[in-house]
């Protein structure tokens, strides 16, 4: 149901600048203000009960060359509408999302050139979206944005939970400070070593943007719905608190080639007094457009296993067949080359994680370093560097294409392109053939390194297209997607499902490099899962990484019992069990609660939470009268008090608790856990000791 | 037959610089030097008849960021090889070639890093080649050039007939001057208005190069089988009159991404003192690869009319259905949209061509304007330009595929990509396929406008590689390309002979923009024609173009019986009767020799040239015994000697003349010819008069 209020069409020379309007959320809390300043440029605040939340921001565009589209605008027309819907996902964390939000849509027009534009507000109770629309028109056709003037003008010096901007990578450890802060911090930040790192001359840092006022209230920025433009940083004015866009340049300092017709993505401001609030949003959700995908019946929340933590950690397992770096690929033939020995992703070893995942339940294995080109592919300078269907020779294709489907096992296909992005888009088409050709309807796509183009960045326009070109291709093909080293997501998901999870943060695989801080899950559910679930990739049962020998970093960032918890607490219908297979024989007791756990959810409670410090999350899976519960902390150890309100009442059910051990130390003894059965109703409160980064995993059945 | 001498391996410490090796062609009128200079620098030079052609000249590299790979070099090998073999051409001016010539292969080692460089020469009668080659090696594997350093230092400040170094564009007019005049007369060339423009700061000029001595000698400067790297122009020295590679960087000033295992194109000298042994010279054929397609047998000379002249002159014809510039690639349904009344590429407009095709025994028709997207493919910001599989509503690819067949007649398809290459090459594998499913097999490529992706140029790396792999590609769908505005050709077509012709100049379509210089078509066999055939498009009938009221220019550069001699003069496998067909029925008995003109051939014979002044060439149809000759020169009339002693001697043949009228002048009165027949034999020696920019074209035919 849908119902629109049309109101106040403004008469066409009404002069905007000495007019506000003004605009509330459904519950009142929000109020939004859109005037014309006295240059008449567009500007809005925001406040939320009361409190300003966003101060009197500046809205607009530098286009190409320098000409000035943010101001001697009038206001030609305003329209406000509402909308209360609800509408069903194809999967998430919750089976049904509301979307109830008021709008304000304004029509704007330049005096002196007569070009138009218009930008359209919507206010939920959770906060704020808003977008320019470039209506078509005679005079403007096509442009080119140098600079989006948005500003977010910030109440005061907030604590901040950021990455430093980059042009190329989001796999930035968290820093928590205060705004003031972040120039000071940042120069140590971009020190981190990363595969590809462009960060701007300028003082900005990434979105989704986590912040906490002095007042208790909890903001967050990001965008929503990101086509055809460039992701969206924010710069930093530090003494005044005002953000502004700052998009994602080419290496022409071009920031959006644009055809009217078109709109800006949305963004977002999420906005609440209770933390719970932020994870619990569906803004960025609401604001993407509904699925493009008529059947999604083959769309499937996937738990799977993997040949991959064996080439981070030391083991000598390689993704290259041969220690030749000579090979050119297309000519050489591998069938020629001596094997070094020692490749991953052979047809035996891979058949014993098909037979692990078969007889544990799983839906996939996922087999990277199963093409040809593997030998050579940190020469970025380098453009063709992989066969998309092409297997080395010890991968035997169809061989495993038979063997997995027989046990039930599918597997996931690699498709790695070390950011030679022009090359797959080349083979993207006979690699999704090769892929139906052969069994496989799921693919982990990867970005690592400098991008060719050499235009490009990953996080602008043109990967923009790229990864949408590649999920709407995939949909054609049926087939489900998961990008790493992509543009962080602006809730994408919601129009191709079949974008199944992304990475686009620092994973798991930094476990093994440089290391990941004990509050850093504790932080991405409020910053990178704002957009979109991520593939962590957790389920790291040993923590002691010196194990293997070969890893840079020795020390797991949590224990194990937390390792358990985030397949609740990072929300993704993609999830991996990641460790090798011999280390969950090792604990099948533990491993057992990685079996159970859903990975498409009826209905989500977020329970607790305070960014950087702690999350605990309940899900009922979907379909089953299941609930699965994780509880994480930081660094300190804390008591988690889990309500379980939420079952329905008058029943009784059995809890199985997954709880550090009383020894459990992310640093010293990651590995003492013990596991208790207790039986528990709607009444029940728990009160569950986590170790310093440790962490509680519940499965609730009904008895 | 192939025969090798190999001689002279030195000791691996010995120490080049005091020691020089020479060469000597077959004929022995060409000397080559090699040696290591004071600093350890390789440099060579050429003698031709004793006569210094290049003076010492360095050779060598500098690597990313800034490494001298261009001394402190050592030699290490030096092996000296003969070869004298003859080859079969798929098409061409002759059916066989022989290739003649003598090698040195020198082995380099740079002393202080170990790195090794070879470089090979080649020493034919009419010229050298030589090349790098990158070998395999374990400290040097993938490296950038960021310049090559390879000079050719002249002898003195020769007659140059030359365009300014541009890395987007071979179509300016070419400007015959010393080349000390060059620096003062570029700058107003490059005022020329052309689609994209990329002219380097540094003095510099396009290859091919033709130059003529003081002394009469013809030297010609350019490069053969560019595989892999950028296309080089020339920089000059316009005091000591050395010039040097000049390599197309991308945006981001790198020129080369190299991997070893690889060779350099062939750089190209090719030396005369009669200018005809340039335009008879098969050196740079003779240094490209043979042929990698095995059966060529689809491969198919074609004479063509088509849907195009009538774009350029103001009919009112447009490319483009619609007149609605708000159209979006893929989104918009164009069968709702009004079309604008003038489209060319019709289903019925298209079928009175296929008419006219068919009564005059051309082979195909080439449409330009039939798929969707030209209303504003002007828009190069825009990179989603074009469909290559769905054509406008008023253009039925089935019944015209239908028509055109049982007619015998072949469409030509059109794939204008704007230079939104990126988006080309994501369409190309389907594309492709609609065209064997509709009954294609050729395809005219266009590249006009700026390139996407946007840190390259047209001549670049990337580019050349994208132009290769379409060649490539097309050949295993077997299908012909025929590429406008892509990078000069350096012989390719011997390699990929399905790449069956290019643009890559000024051509025809000039004419009715900024006009064509009455001795431009005496120069271009001698510049662009000395990489591969042109599709140059004469037959240009109706030279007042104001009858038409929207050309740019009114008067065609050249009489009506210099565009029939074109069809000789400008050699290719691919050769259009540009025209409206209208013109041609107007003057059907000219159009005879259109429609008898071979377009493959047995052998040719260069029979006078002066380059900038006039060229006449007999060519023998390839399997028939007849002959046709084509004679042109440029703004001054002039008498051409005709000596048929080609002919076989001892027989009688029919010769039909097609020659300027009296009163016949490209100015004045274009359109005044005269036909007439002779008896001739081998003994015969005709008399030609050719008005200012006029021509004479025979065909011959045995008694």
């Amino acid at each position: 149901m849908r119902h629109f209020i049309l109101s106040l069409a403004l008469s066409l020379f009404a002069t905007g600048s000495a007019w506000a309007q003004t605009l509330k959320s459904p519950d009142g809390n929000l109020v939004l203000d859109f005037h014309l300043s006295g240059t008449e440029t567009p500007v809005y605040s925001l406040d939320y009960k009361g409190k300003p939340i966003i101060k009197e921001s500046k809205m607009g565009f530098v286009l190409h060359p320098d000409f000035q589209f943010n101001q001697d605008f009038e206001i030609v027309d305003t329209k406000f509408a509402e909308s209360d819907t609800t509408w069903e996902t194809v999967w998430g964390q919750n089976k049904e999302i509301r979307d109830n939000h008021k709008e304000m849509f304004v029509a704007l027009r330049q005096k002196k050139t007569g070009w138009l534009l218009n930008i359209r507000f919507r206010l939920f109770d959770d906060g704020l979206g808003f977008r320019y629309e470039f209506p078509v028109q005679k005079e403007l056709r096509h442009f080119i944005i140098m600079q989006e003037n948005t500003e977010f003008s910030l109440a005061g010096d907030h604590k901040a939970f950021w990455i430093p901007a980059d042009y190329d990578s989001n796999e930035y450890p968290v820093t928590t400070s205060r705004l003031s802060e972040v120039a000071g911090l940042k120069d140590a930040v971009l020190k981190e070593p990363l595969a590809a790192q462009a960060p701007p001359k300028e003082l900005a840092v990434q979105t989704p943007l986590m912040m906490k006022t002095d007042e208790g209230l909890y903001v967050n920025i990001h965008e929503a719905a990101l086509v055809d433009y460039p992701a969206m940083c924010l710069n930093l004015d530090d003494k005044t608190f005002r953000m502004s866009a700052h998009l994602t340049p080419d290496r022409n300092g071009f920031r959006g080639f644009i055809q009217t017709g078109t709109t800006s993505p949305w963004r977002t401001v999420v906005v609440s007094d209770d933390a719970r609030d932020i994870l619990a949003s569906n803004l960025i959700l609401n604001l993407n457009e509904p699925c493009k995908i008529e059947d999604t019946s083959w769309i499937k929340p996937t738990k799977y296993v993997g040949v991959w933590w064996e080439y981070f950690i030391g083991t000598n397992s390689s993704w290259a067949y041969t220690d030749n770096q000579d090979i050119i690929i297309g000519k050489t033939d591998y069938t020629t080359l001596k094997p070094n020995g020692h490749h991953g992703a052979n047809t035996a070893h891979v058949k014993e994680y098909i037979d692990f995942a078969a007889k544990h339940g799983f839906d996939a294995v996922l087999v990277e370093g199963w093409n040809e080109g593997w030998e050579d592919n940190w020469a970025f300078g380098k453009e063709r560097i992989y066969s998309f269907t092409k297997a080395y020779p010890d991968f035997d294709v169809k061989e495993l294409n038979r063997y997995a489907a027989s046990k039930g096992i599918k597997i996931i296909m690699h498709h790695e392109t070390t950011s030679s992005v022009a090359d797959y888009e080349r083979q993207l088409q006979d690699a999704f053939r090769f892929m139906k050709d052969n069994g496989y309807d799921a693919v982990k796509t990867g970005y690592v390194g400098k991008m060719i183009p050499r235009s490009e960045h990953h996080d602008g326009q043109w990967m923009v297209n790229h990864y949408n070109y590649v999920a709407e291709t995939a949909a054609h093909y049926r087939i489900m997607v998961n990008s790493h080293e992509a543009v962080r997501p602006t809730g994408m998901c919601r129009t191709y499902p079949n974008w199944i999870a992304q990475e686009s943060a620092r994973g798991t695989e930094f476990e093994s490099f440089n290391g990941i801080t004990p509050d850093h899950t504790t932080i991405l559910p409020f910053t990178r899962l704002m957009g979109g679930p991520m593939d962590y990739t957790p389920g790291i049962f040993e923590g002691d990484l010196s194990t293997y020998g070969g890893s840079k970093n020795n020390k797991l960032s949590s224990t194990l019992t937390k390792q358990l918890a985030l397949y609740v607490t990072m929300y993704s219908p993609l999830q991996m069990a990641a460790d090798l297979y011999q280390n969950y024989e090792k604990h099948l007791d533990a491993f057992q609660f990685i079996k159970d756990v859903a990975v498409d959810w009826d209905h989500t409670y977020i329970l607790e939470a305070e960014p950087g410090d702690y999350i605990t999350i309940a899900r009922k899976a979907k379909g089953k009268n299941e609930w699965y519960i994780g509880g994480i902390t930081d660094e300190n150890a804390r008591e988690a008090v889990i309500d379980l309100s939420f079952l329905p009442a008058g029943k009784k059910y059995q809890a199985t608790i997954y709880a550090d051990g009383k020894k459990a130390d992310w640093r010293t003894n990651p590995k003492d856990y013990v596991i208790s059965t207790k039986k528990v109703s709607s009444k029940t409160v728990l009160k569950q000791r986590l170790a310093p980064s440790g962490g509680v995993a519940i499965s609730i059945k009904e008895l």
